[in-house]
């Protein structure tokens, strides 16, 4: 058995690409080596990881609600938040070879002897290179805008905070949570899609009263820690934490705590929890020239809030739940005494892009008819897929590697007793179970769900 | 009671500002014209119209899957579409007064004098101003790439045509679904969210064996007009139907039908039902130099497939479902015997962005906690909003005006009987239910649902 953390970034890249999870983009074309596109069961896949996050954040909670803001904004935006002047890496070039490097990336002697690592040329000065996009808004020369593709979806939720509050009959402490896209002109892209030019985040701000702001850090540090195990079904050895010391903090941060994954190239962050004081609200506030600010009803005291944010990847989390549910499993020895390995994706049940898979044993004697209608009976409730090719021990294979959590076999018996053999993928277990209590044994198996490697 | 056809944009402006359904993007910074920012209700509103349209185009079809294509695609994507060459309005500036017009829609006399309709002054000659917004991807000058922010998502799809196929099972005819971002640098972006530089679309791509695209252009023609009225809960009057002429169709065109609604501004498109034949996956074949073509396994035969395209507005179908929905209803005569007006939406409960209300009659007594506990359960199920400030017929009023179907007030009774009162928003009218009985009854009421404008 490979160990439990082996997948290789070939290995899933090849598994995604094969079985329609994620393709190149624009692949005919050579492909856009910064992004990626989410084929079939990829874009299932990251609908749910979506949902569950949404449900998380918004639905569950009483005082956190929703936000959908564009991803062009007005360009002020981006001086108030600093991105405009700070959102830049060094770049040097070397004059000889012309390789472009990030400085701050070099080892310190290449630096210092402003000195290629590739050929010993000489290395320009370095010059700062903004991450954001740029685009121009307008058909008119001189009354166009230089508008940006948003590099985070934070801002929007900042610029709303008066809107929401205005609006919602929300009171402090209260959350905003969104999903969105953002851009950033990576200099190099790397690792399938952990770093890409065009991403998505699924971030929330809560607003709390000066001065609780320590409290409401430590219980969403604790929260967002729980989620990934408990509702991603992500494996607790798979999570480091780190928590920020003082020199490791952005100017205006008061605390920041990083949730990492082992993922095949080594920890890398997933999650930011951070406590950003009212550094962005006040920046927008002198930026826009109006105040921003909250009336506690209670007291009658008008203050700016203090903001704790929890940042997560969706796309990040995608390669997660990849990486996480990937095994190669030998289950016994084939007919020729080598070992039988199959390769199957632990999925949660909610993460999973297909739940059920209705297969009939043969084709024919209205076994497939019958399949079919019990099929098109659980569509209603989840996400099915139907297969009547090849060898039943080849399709539970497919469905294995794919991450299905059910097959249901139908048979020549189901035509008598109107029933099932109900598969499940971890544990390769078969019950018999009646058509009619299907979809009810369903649910209350997600509900129930734990992980078994065997 | 105001003509059922009968909110103005004014209206419907101001309370999705009001009540947090839509607010102008970036608006502490002036806004942003062409762009707008979904409020918490506007999101939820957003999403179930997504999830509605999802489900009926991919999960409840047995040949139609999923895809999500990045927005940054490689720029040849654009030169094969024809965009790059193509996808421009002729523009035309008053030399004197500066304005500038498209050329394309100035009547006919101005266009013959080159005479400015605003000054009478003169017009300079039309340039082709391309509306696709681009951007520089890469931070070394010579070597950085300019690439577009598609314009639609369609070709997301016909570019990954040769990877669904080859990964996911699909035999023609099957098609492919995809909701998301497009881009539109338009010269006058109007009407609220009907047209805006930022948008997003929902577009299936049915792939057809040749001969048979007819057959198929009227299957979708037909369930696309069903899906309005039976799926999104559009009033049927509000829709009109129009099928191009021969002198009407794009070049590459067989056929096309518009499906229009009757918005505060006039009828407008909708929905498009287009039979492109096989011109996009031809041109890529043309422009990436490989084959796109499909193999008939049971004929043995190669072929180009032809396409039946349906593209709708996510973003148009939120207005609609906001227009479609309002009314001012006068129910009655106040104290002093003024007419009583409710506004209310009708929203289909699917469609609906909270679908319970919980209020509590007084907030003592235990009342408030016996609420709460009952909205705690409700939540596992459905959006809900717990309301405890203000009078009852107040908060139903509130209730009506963001549509929620279902409120439901527990009160002194409700501690003895352990039932609540049920309140349907169209009807107004009142049912007791058993607290057990509760989710179960809201879920038939959901599933059972006319429309009642009383």
């Amino acid at each position: 058995m490979t160990d439990e953390s082996g997948v290789s970034m070939e290995k899933l890249v090849s598994l995604c690409k094969r079985r329609g999870f994620v393709y190149p983009s624009s692949e005919i074309y050579g492909g856009l080596s910064a992004t990626w596109d989410y084929g079939p069961l990829g874009v299932e896949l990251k609908k749910n990881i979506q949902e569950i996050w949404w449900k998380e954040m918004t639905r569950t909670q009483d005082n956190i609600v929703g936000l959908d803001a564009a991803i062009m904004m007005h360009p002020k935006t981006w001086e108030a938040s600093g991105h405009v002047a700070n959102f830049s890496d060094p770049l040097v070039d070397c004059k000889k070879c012309k390789t472009r490097f990030r400085e701050d990336k070099l080892e310190q002697q290449y630096v210092d002897n402003k000195e290629c690592p590739e050929c010993g040329g000489e290395l320009t000065e370095p010059r700062n290179f903004n991450l954001m996009f740029s685009t121009q808004m307008g058909a008119v020369e001189d009354s166009s805008m230089k508008v940006y593709l948003r590099p985070e979806t934070a801002q929007g939720i900042f610029v709303n905070f008066k809107n929401v509050v205005d609006t919602s009959r929300v009171k402090i402490p209260f959350g905003i949570a969104q999903v969105g896209k953002a851009f950033r002109n990576e200099i190099t892209t790397k690792n399938f899609i952990f770093r890409t030019c065009e991403f998505e985040q699924m971030e929330m701000q809560f607003f709390v009263k000066p001065g609780t702001d320590e409290k409401w850090f430590e219980y969403w540090m604790e929260a967002r820690k729980a989620y990934y195990t408990e509702k991603l079904g992500v494996r607790p050895t798979h999570l480091q934490f780190h928590r920020h010391g003082e020199g490791e903090l952005a100017f205006y941060a008061k605390d920041a705590f990083d949730i990492e994954y082992k993922f095949p190239f080594g920890w890398e962050e997933l999650e930011g929890i951070h406590s950003r004081t009212d550094y962005d609200l006040s920046q927008h506030s002198k930026f826009c020239g109006k105040e921003i600010n909250y009336l506690d009803q209670e007291t009658n005291e008008w203050y700016i809030p203090y903001v704790i944010e929890t940042s997560a990847g969706l796309t990040r989390s995608v390669l997660i739940a990849l990486t996480d549910a990937y095994e190669e499993e030998t289950i016994g020895v084939d007919k020729k005494g080598n070992p039988d390995v199959r390769t199957v994706l632990h999925f949660h049940p909610d993460v999973a892009p297909v739940k059920v898979a209705v297969l009939p044993l043969v084709k024919k004697d209205g076994i497939d008819e019958l399949a079919k209608s019990i099929e098109k009976e659980l569509r209603e409730d989840y996400n099915t897929f139907y297969d009547q090719s090849g060898a039943i021990g080849k399709r539970y294979r497919r469905m294995d590697e794919i991450g299905t959590p059910f097959c249901i076999t139908v048979d020549y018996d189901s035509k008598e007793d109107d029933s099932v053999t109900l598969r499940f993928r971890d544990s390769m277990e078969q019950v018999r179970v009646k058509r009619s209590e299907l979809s009810a044994r369903i649910k209350l198996e997600m509900k129930n769900y734990k992980r078994v490697n065997k």
